[in-house]
């Protein structure tokens, strides 16, 4: 479906970097959701390029939501939301141009040169805007029934934040975070390794670590709609994740299955996992346990360093020197990012397992 | 779509491990192509237990193509093969068990006691038989367009091969092993690996590294039909995949951009990359560098140590100590599993972009 | 999906006229169903020839569930069902022979020559045998909500029976007709007229009336996914069927809008409708009136009359006779088929609404 | 897919009749195929409210392509079109207020009152501007590889258009019409009627006959993406259609096989049909003849004359008076509505089928 995921609860996103404007079509949520044009604004804050350790162009991010809202509340048909670009400078890209690291080159192999070639056109961050003004209408749905999403950065440039501890504290401490990082002085040593890495016209990439509590058991799929299976095809739409990986992840590779299986206990006469190394899923099944997942979001292409490159229109070869504005690391950025995609495939899973009012609560 | 994957090209699976059988159902391959049994007995084959590091349970896996082949070729209409199930030991199953690892629990909260309990039932990694079956005709196809897919054991239980050197030849040497290791030596020591797990009750998780050689550019979407996000979104339908990357994937969070841009050059009017760290896709699309991917698998959950666990039926906390037959490691097991769901995506993405009959070459 | 539909509930169809076998996997059909195989029997007795106004060919259709039902229920995972051939005759199907009103021509075009010729291969009839089977699940799932399906002949040959009246009378008596006509004089009728076209060697062709009450009113969606939407598609997808239309249909043409407008009234505090011009749906969503639509099932193509035609394999024309076997009405044939069809249609629609397990009354 | 249809080609609509616009994203069109704006007017203006035929409700349809077109051509990627809204009457629609035959009861049934009321919200015909205005797009691409769609009257309230004839010649003729009727003695007739309507405070319903010329044999699929599946499921997405048949649709039902089959014959190596009975597909594919098909429109459910109703908010039985504007027959408007989707289904079958280079000729 290119441009649009979901079943249920479906997102299509549209738009261009140096085009009119970028925007999302949310389908399916359900009606009489409450829609804060405030919460969206915050969301889109914090994808927003922030200070000196981000690209210095300025976005406001004004949307509109043209369609599905009415009186303030979801109405259950098609939310088309629309964000206008402005303070683009299309001068910062040369024709031909191809961008190491960047989709220039396959853009071309697909498109035949007919793409928009401005700002990486509708493969550019920008286009996240409109996910992340959608993401927020689910992230406050699941909020609604006790669903909470918290993500932070687990690592950046080999600095490692401690890991999640009590799920409850950790995810309010992150709503509070621009730089979603739980202990403070590592915090702040990743905002000093950014600084140096745009210091040196480079950048760095890092892991985003998110967790979600309050999801049901018995939601997902054996087999092709596993959870893992719907939120990682998602969570690699993004762009620069390169990896997806869930509760120990690429760690089981070194654990015996007896360090692997978590066990399990009645208490109360409900059931619990008494560990949660298989990040809340069984068989693609949701075991009542956090989800717990991994995305790795690599180095921003761009760089203020010559790298060797070639000019499609004149296929020669060319030391390639970005002049535009970038970002030194986009680790933080893609943070609202992952939490709106988790959101969205969270509500899709919900509907399609317990229906299109669920969610509602109606 | 649950037990089905793909849109061009789509594989629907069923069946349990101690009903009548397992199946699948291959819709779309293109008409003309050449089905070779032997090649599907060798694919199925390599899926099979081995000698001491395997399950004593003996499959002999004899399938039956039931449609969509006709004069030893496709037709173009779905190809469906049964596998009967035969040596089942429904008795090592008691009602009300959970296994910790498998999806016993999850299973009982999505249906609620009626689904078959018996080895895992529709869980099972036996269906996968059917899985491999199919993608040997996916296999072959793609072989025929010089589309090579190798996959090896990069790590099991800490213990690292080599990694891929010239893939020409690396590709044409998995091809004759039963254990994917590059190296010799390490293949030995992994397999001494396994058996100590074994002789101690337990098993071992490892890493897949598979490379695809012969990709044209220009294939796949941006955003949500990603090349990253279709081939995760099945390869984490098999059971005990846990995370997957490309290129290179979570090393990528320790990298700066300078490091992990892939230059580009012109030679004699083509364009190459110099590096491959991308793994062959940029901006969701390939970009004719081989695909590099790796898939970890966990430790196989069935064990012989008493684990603490639940019993559904009496809701009463038991140890549980599992009779069955198991395995110590599934890592090489997995290897023709992830190579068949690779090439059944690989067929799905090539019908999308170049038309249903491309890959028969008519 | 080509031979998949369904979004939550999803049926996949495979095999051939001549071939080993035909078969169906019913996917996503709610846990704890009672499977009844006399029921399934009884639905494909409805669809075998039947004496003199059929073809010859005797088929038994023991069909053989191989996965997806435990101790007599479904398990919620795939519902395989595979019903082998017999009695073929391969040898009535000469190479290259083009019959007119088949799908040999066009299956040329598609599938080059590899398609399996005999006995018109994937596009044969036959198939439906395996939708039968697996519609009857369906149908019997919905009866345990209350919910029932009925077909009669609405008009064949010219001839028409009697319009629906009490639908809990007429559904009744449906049951239990082979030959679904409500006006038995008329029955007979259309009978005779079917063995006087069989006498002249050709064929006739008709119109079945469907109805279904008891499905609940707020089911299915606004502009792509409508109940008519949904209900075509998948009644299109059955051989012979060229037209499909809901209420008054293609009468609608003729009437004012003041006639077409069904009228409301509130009546002890339920909403209900004087008429049921719009065959009980309004912009695409039930209104919880009967649905009502009808579906033409042009006339068998294979005739014992000699017809123009060609022969793709010399690129000659020809005078196309008939020796095999043929039904010189398929009208009656098609009644359980439509029935099947719109039991999994309506299974889907309300798992989409309701959630998974909503058909079970879990 | 709710709001989205199509594969390979999708397109997704928003929007309500009284919000901020209306508006559709069209996905997967093959780049560099050129977009004419003027075109799009023309288009839209043949959907626009025709004199005294029609609603005296104004809409200039002034639109805006937000993204994917890119020096006049399209890139390849989402192309969203934005129509905002002007002149709209939100006093006519008072709460709680149900109009027979509009989607008013069964929107609250789905939405729960949620739903924008006003004007039919989301399930305005309104909406079908941005559909047309993406379908335009799609009507130029096939252009270009000489397929042409042309829709007439084929019959309203009783009074019948001619039958196609010289399809090129007919096709042609109807480009220049506004009111696509082929006899003009016929045509002032059919608008007299309408203006009789009217007067009457009533309105009429009608017949769209469809005919598409140059497509190629090969296209669609067996079974459940039939093309008259896949085109019905969409034309029964456009509000208002109750009907949908192929050749000679339910006609069929009164002819012998001999008189349905389409005779073939071979003519200088290439293979064509005597007759087209069968509207240009057989077994679900395309024969290479024109297709054919029919859809009825039922008659506008506002009308100015008093209706038995009921009032969701009171859920008292009132008397409708429907005071606002209205048209007393939009089947003429209707026809570049069933234009657009025809060209945006045959793009999405012709994409599947070759590729998504193919309509681009690339």
């Amino acid at each position: 479906m290119k441009n649009t995921f979901g079943t249920a609860v479906t997102l299509t996103l549209f738009g261009e970097s140096h085009g009119a404007g970028v925007g999302a079509v949310l389908d399916g949520m359900a009606p009489g959701i409450s829609v804060d044009e405030d919460f969206i604004r915050h969301q889109l804050s914090l994808r927003r390029p922030q200070g000196a350790i981000s690209t210095p162009r300025r976005e406001t991010d004004d949307f509109r939501i043209v369609s599905g809202v009415y009186k303030g509340k979801t109405t259950g048909t098609p939310i088309a939301i629309l964000i206008p670009n402005e303070n683009t400078q299309s001068g910062d890209y040369p024709e031909g141009m191809v961008r190491p690291g960047h989709a220039d080159y396959t853009a071309q192999c697909k498109y035949h040169g007919f793409q928009d070639p401005r700002g990486g056109g509708h493969f550019s961050g920008r286009v996240t805007a409109a996910l992340v003004a959608a993401g927020a209408v689910a992230i406050a749905a699941l909020r609604s029934n006790e669903i909470y999403i918290g993500t932070h950065i687990r690592d950046l440039a080999g600095l490692e934040d401690r890991p999640f501890d009590d799920l409850t504290v950790d995810l309010e401490t992150l709503d509070d975070l621009t730089f979603p990082v739980l202990d403070e002085r590592m915090a702040e040593r990743m905002r000093e390794e950014i600084l140096a890495a745009a210091e040196e016209g480079d950048s760095v990439g890092g892991t985003l670590e998110t967790a979600v509590t309050g999801m049901p058991s018995g939601v997902g799929e054996p087999w092709f709609d596993s959870v893992e299976s719907v939120l990682s095809h998602a969570l690699f739409g993004v762009p620069a994740v390169k990896g997806v990986e869930f509760g120990e992840g690429f760690g089981f590779s070194r654990l015996r299955g007896s360090e692997a299986n978590d066990a399990l206990r009645v208490e109360n006469g409900k059931v619990r996992h008494l560990t949660n190394r298989n990040g809340g899923v069984n068989g693609g099944i949701t075991n009542g346990m956090p989800l717990l997942f991994r995305t790795v979001i690599r180095p921003t292409p761009t760089i203020h360093r010559p790298q060797a490159s070639i000019n499609l229109s004149t296929m020669e070869n060319v030391t390639q020197l970005s002049g535009g504005r970038h970002d030194p690391a986009i680790v933080h950025r893609a943070r609202p990012v992952v939490d709106s995609v988790t959101a969205l495939v969270l509500c899709d899973l919900l509907a399609m397992r317990f229906g299109t009012d669920y969610i509602a609560q109606i």
